[in-house]
């Protein structure tokens, strides 16, 4: 995680942000994770859909979409694997939470080096875990992908052994809601499901995208609330986010999982899962 | 808002936080607002230990305080009247939630200048409303000035009338929490309470000592939850915080108080509060 990092401010190659940034200052913004494939952003147009959409929900001006596309171009050419990073914040501001109608979003865009995710987490599967810390309901916020992640933060630091590849966040009324950095989706008696994310979590592009190929291949799908002991009962489990893509879960505690029938389709159904035909390289 | 603000990073003096930082990418740190009275931050024992507290439940490396003191002095000397912002981050990070162990703390001191309040808000009152926008329980993170603030900034976004001077949030049970800004008390008989912060909510440095001021003047006091139709049925009614003092509450909606006598002499009271001994100044 300590490789290359090459980052843009608002176009300018630079790594520096003022500090009166509200992005810092409050968590102020939306961000996006996007898996770099032979200088291509995958789902580009998906997410910046959502980045667009959680501007909006947040009352932060319209993202120029074709600006943001030139800038993270320019970042990512001739990169064969990578993440990017793409960045929105409310912008700059004075002291206190009432927005100044004279700022104007930044836009941050960060190349990061391609995680070292083993095959075989994908192949043949991760250990999870239940994570202690809940997620506090906030309709307002749930689905968007803002900066304000101290639940994660926490969450992600209840546990230390490297074998242990992801946490379950549960939230206040003890309903399963997604991964620290993925969302899950469980199958039992052949029914696909995930968790509803009208009150918490990050609605996430790879999640939309399983449940669309689940429901071409005529796969029941269903999304709704899920108690710890129904996701322990399950005959598959796995997470999903725009970097690993799939990883089938084969033990949460004393729990073990078999990587199912259902699992391994939609991983391939996954993999060669075309671009949306609007993306920028389209 | 938009006049000087001197700013040092680490102990630069540069406006430039790096993107890497956690601070942006998660709201992953914690802040204190003081007045700043003739080259005296006020209360900075309660708001250092306030800080570092907040620091210990994130599990924030310990702050050097007299480190960040030796800032804050070359910040505010010869300073009759402002507002020194401390925010302490994580620092630095590669990409995902997981603690980088070599990652220390960012230290950020910024200089503002003196909010234009009107000594009317004090003297008069001010009127108030109650927001749509409800805050999530997260005992976790309830009490931490912490940098996760959408709910605040949402909040504040939904009134445009200067005549407001602050909106009420409640939680997802309908509770009264706070205000955007501040701390909020009710008298009721004879009673002063405020709301039970266990769930959500920044416990206040005004609103403890509040606390304090009433006890030694043997004004019952209660902290515990309020519906807001029990607000509305107040004798009185005031906000809090480091700033402001104590303003007290003229209206709310069609509700209007009356600033009463336990809200004048708690802000004689507060007024005249000395500095707490260990201060740096002391």
């Amino acid at each position: 995680m300590t490789g290359k990092v090459t980052v843009r401010v608002n176009g300018e190659a630079t790594d520096c942000l003022p500090t009166s940034d509200r992005g810092l200052l409050y968590g102020d913004g939306v961000f996006e994770t996007l898996a770099v494939i032979e200088g291509n952003p995958r789902h580009w147009s998906r997410h910046m859909s959502r980045l667009q959409s959680g501007c909006e929900r947040l009352g932060i001006e319209p993202v120029d979409i074709s600006l943001l596309e030139d800038e993270c171009r320019r970042l990512v050419e001739k990169t064969e694997r990578a993440v990017l990073k793409v960045i929105i914040t409310r912008g700059g501001g004075g002291r206190g939470y009432r927005i100044d109608s004279q700022s104007t979003p930044t836009r941050i865009v960060q190349l990061h080096d391609w995680p070292d995710f083993s095959p075989e987490c994908a192949a043949g599967g991760v250990a999870a875990r239940l994570c202690e810390t809940r997620m506090g309901h906030n309709p307002a916020l749930a689905g968007i992908k803002h900066l304000n992640r101290l639940e994660q933060v926490l969450a992600r630091q209840e546990w230390d052994d490297p074998c242990i590849m992801e946490g379950l966040l549960l939230d206040s009324d003890d309903h399963i809601v997604e991964g620290s950095m993925s969302n899950i989706f469980m199958v039992k008696d052949a029914v696909l499901k995930t968790p509803d994310l009208q009150l918490c979590g990050v609605a996430g592009i790879t999640r939309a995208i399983i449940l669309e190929l689940a429901a071409r291949q005529s796969i029941k799908t269903r999304i709704d609330q899920i108690k710890p002991d129904e996701l322990l009962q399950a005959d598959e489990l796995f997470l999903c986010n725009s970097l690993i893509g799939i990883w089938p879960i084969t033990s949460i505690r004393n729990n073990v999982f078999r990587k199912g029938r259902i699992t391994s389709q939609l991983q391939t159904l996954l993999e060669s899962y075309p671009e949306d035909s609007d993306d920028w390289h389209g």
